[in-house]
């Protein structure tokens, strides 16, 4: 019983418009491009949190906060950052409204204007850098960690929930090093952080990588980053880590005293996940029936639906199931009895199943009379009947997340390894890219020139160049010149 | 040994700036009235966010996230709300920026005006209630109980850090009933809550009340508050908590099918404490040495500084001082260990009282000789040698702990008592006001015209009209119109 949900097969991208919004995880608002994130995506988002937070403090960062606002000369500052951000500012420019002159309409005050415009942050190496021009003096003030939780905005013209919105949620570390390498390790140990985030809790295989000069954040020396697959094969890049060298120690003049008594610049780097990351949860793992949801990542882990004709039924059952929900909170499971009379069974069936329950527990007044419960998987959508005088009822239930949180995570696993095609010619990488789908792995003359030309031809970018790749010498898919090693081209989100 | 803070007697004002900026907590920012949260202040900021959040989900609320930016129409909709905002609006009009025709600047792209002016959220009412239209249909869609943290934008023409600031943190709840008596009741609920955490958590006394007609919220029917004296006598406004009647929903038009089948405007509650409770928490503790922290919000609860002069010390020390942590950690004590050879202990014991660590441990080679420690008292500046043959640490620790939460507490509700005078002529009004300050309880004739005249003659205003006052007859002691009973004034942040 589906809650009229599209099939992926028939739309995959309406399937994934409805299903955000049926499963109360998101909607448009009515500012163009701004999303509303409801309860239900919200206490997802707050799990991806958590987790990420932890995270970052068990490596050494501390959160705190800047300002929302950049005044446009800062973003200025360094060349290359304001020409990639350019065109998607939203620009504060007053500071007041007021009664119009026939006192109907409330207009912006034309004397309130501000002496310099400031940029809504697109992103904050700006407003950060030229704080870290204060705290660093010498290299005792180093490394600097710092990461901030935050919204961004950047005025896209074409938006999607989650994937793609004028204003999204992110965190956005900002480290401050001493030497290049030390920085270098700082970027990679932050995309090993996010790949390990969504490989473990997420569910969702990553490749990690680095991104193509044409793909690199403005302003950074190297992108890493790590690119998942979606159910359409289309790729989505969940987190970048970028290695920004000295160029905004050069724009704001951050120098640091060394140890040998010189003066130096100091070395940077940022990265960032942000709500995208719902989008690349609900596209990687969810069905025809609705959202699939990884155990480490949902609100709610098991539901429990009484099945009754009668308020004596409903007692009963009630008790059995403050029975079994008092052996699985201590331990750390969280579930939900849901015993509402307004809604059927089936109804409740369908609902949890839409909002990826992981575990459902039906109980009936047979269930009791044998001291049965039936437990649905939501991602395998099978059913098993338990007999509670057998089955610890805990101990399945840990097992039973932990197995799905698993499988989840290996059935993604192998549907990128299906849909990873290692191609050599020309017709065969416009065929697989056209007919199959997913990540092509080919050889590129490392040109900026071909890789806009394969993307002119068949919408394909480069996603990374795969860290750890193999060193064989092969000629490029488009031009036939050398290439060094392959790299990941696919469709993308 | 102070970290060269002005004295309290002598500058109060100067005393709180200092000190925000020299145990870390935030500083200004480039952007006017906009401030950086440093990490350490964010760190106390996210241990009150915990809190809170906690206590706002055991009471039923969930978490959510709108949009940061609102329509300029929207904003309209209520009169006395866009009445009462419409002075410090950031707007935002153009969403790109682009080089100059000289090529030397980027400015402003004329072209890329909004068609519709957007305000940068000062408060979230407005935008919430035009989602809320979608979300209520029905009496069993109520209520509606959601939470948001977010930042929000207010111009404020003179600002100081954490107390008013053009951007700052905060949360704002917005709930949704179908009677007035629940509206009302989750109004007066989340005023408790406040009042809870101010004083269990923040050890700060507070007087619940409800604000006179000219300090109310704009577009709320009523707005009750807590407010907390500060140590110079002045009054802080700490939480409000808007019953908004059926306001917002009759300008976004909010309707729901009742029980009995009619169709009734729904009825509205919203309720908010920000950063500015930092600024709360900081002035009325802290001394001239630094912060004073309630453990219950301190980051670090214990400090432990070695006293060593080589290396062979340091290690036998630090031997006992993980011995000690490790008995305080699994009582949930956060504990740091500062083993640094880069900074004398006397430098750390004025960082450390600087920032307001509630207990210092101090652990010498005598100490290890004679299985002592020295435990020093933030609060009291006391310090007690502890003989660890006779004294459990963990107990002591927890113990300690829990009574300087207490005692700090008392302190400031003994302080509050002193400084809250009943007066009962003009005379005695205008000297308690000017000489001794703090909260004074006067009879009032329940007019604005009176209101508005004491505070251009004292610069008081009425705090609140205090919750459960004694209902007296009495003579308004201005104008010695009749009075109905008495209520706070005083000069306020």
């Amino acid at each position: 019983m589906s809650k009229g949900l599209p099939k992926r097969s028939e739309d995959y991208s309406l399937w994934y418009n409805e299903l955000v919004k049926k499963a109360d995880l998101a909607e448009n608002s009515a500012v163009r491009g701004c999303m509303v994130i409801k309860p239900y995506g919200y206490s997802i988002w707050e799990k991806m949190q958590q987790q990420l937070d932890q995270m970052f403090k068990d490596t050494g960062h501390s959160n705190a906060y800047f300002p929302l606002f950049i005044p446009k000369s800062y973003l200025s500052k360094e060349a290359s950052h304001v020409e990639g951000f350019a065109k998607e500012c939203a620009v504060v420019t007053h500071y007041r409204l007021k009664n119009s002159e026939d006192g109907k309409s409330v207009i912006v005050d034309p004397e309130a204007k501000l002496e310099e415009e400031l940029i809504v942050r697109p992103t904050s190496e700006t407003v950060i850098w030229s704080t870290y021009k204060n705290w660093i003096q010498s290299y005792r003030d180093l490394p600097l960690k710092v990461n901030q939780w935050a919204n961004v905005v950047r005025w896209e013209m074409r938006t999607r929930l989650f994937l793609r919105t004028a204003e999204f949620l992110w965190q956005e570390g900002h480290t401050a090093h001493a030497t290049r390498e030390e920085a270098v390790e700082e970027t990679v140990q932050m995309m090993d952080v996010y790949a390990q985030f969504a490989e473990e809790f997420m569910g969702v295989p990553v490749v990690k990588g680095v991104k193509t000069e044409n793909e690199r954040f403005a302003g950074a020396e190297e992108t890493y980053c790590i690119e998942a697959m979606m159910q359409d094969g289309k790729a989505l890049q969940a987190g970048t880590s970028h290695f920004l060298g000295q160029n905004f120690a050069k724009a704001f003049d951050v120098k640091f005293a060394t140890k040998e008594g010189g003066l130096d610049l100091v070395w940077g780097t940022s990265w960032g996940v942000s709500t995208r990351l719902m989008g690349a949860l609900i596209m990687a793992h969810s069905d025809d029936n609705g959202l699939v949801l990884p155990p480490k990542l949902a609100p709610i882990q098991v539901v429990i639906v009484p099945i009754f004709r009668s308020e004596e039924e409903l007692q009963a059952i009630e008790e059995k199931a403050h029975e079994i929900m008092d052996k699985l909170k201590p331990l750390g499971v969280s579930v939900k009895f849901d015993h509402r009379d307004t809604h059927k069974p089936g109804w409740k069936f369908a609902e949890y199943e839409l909002k990826g329950v992981p575990l459902r527990i039906a109980l009936g007044p047979r269930d009791l009379a044998n001291n049965t419960v039936e437990v649905a998987r939501r991602d395998t959508l099978t059913k098993e009947m338990i007999n509670l005088n057998e089955v610890e009822i805990g101990q399945y239930v840990t097992e039973m997340l932990d197995d799905i949180q698993n499988s989840i995570y290996q059935k993604a696993l192998k549907f990128r390894e299906e849909n990873t095609t290692e191609v050599n010619s020309w017709e065969e990488f416009q065929r697989v890219i056209k007919e199959k789908g997913g990540f092509v792995s080919a050889h590129w003359d490392g040109t900026s020139e071909t890789e806009e030309k394969i993307k002119e031809l068949t919408k394909a970018t480069i996603r990374c160049i795969p860290l750890g790749r193999v060193e064989e010498s092969g000629s490029c898919v488009l031009t036939g010149n050398p290439s060094k090693g392959r790299v990941f081209f696919a469709k993308a989100y």
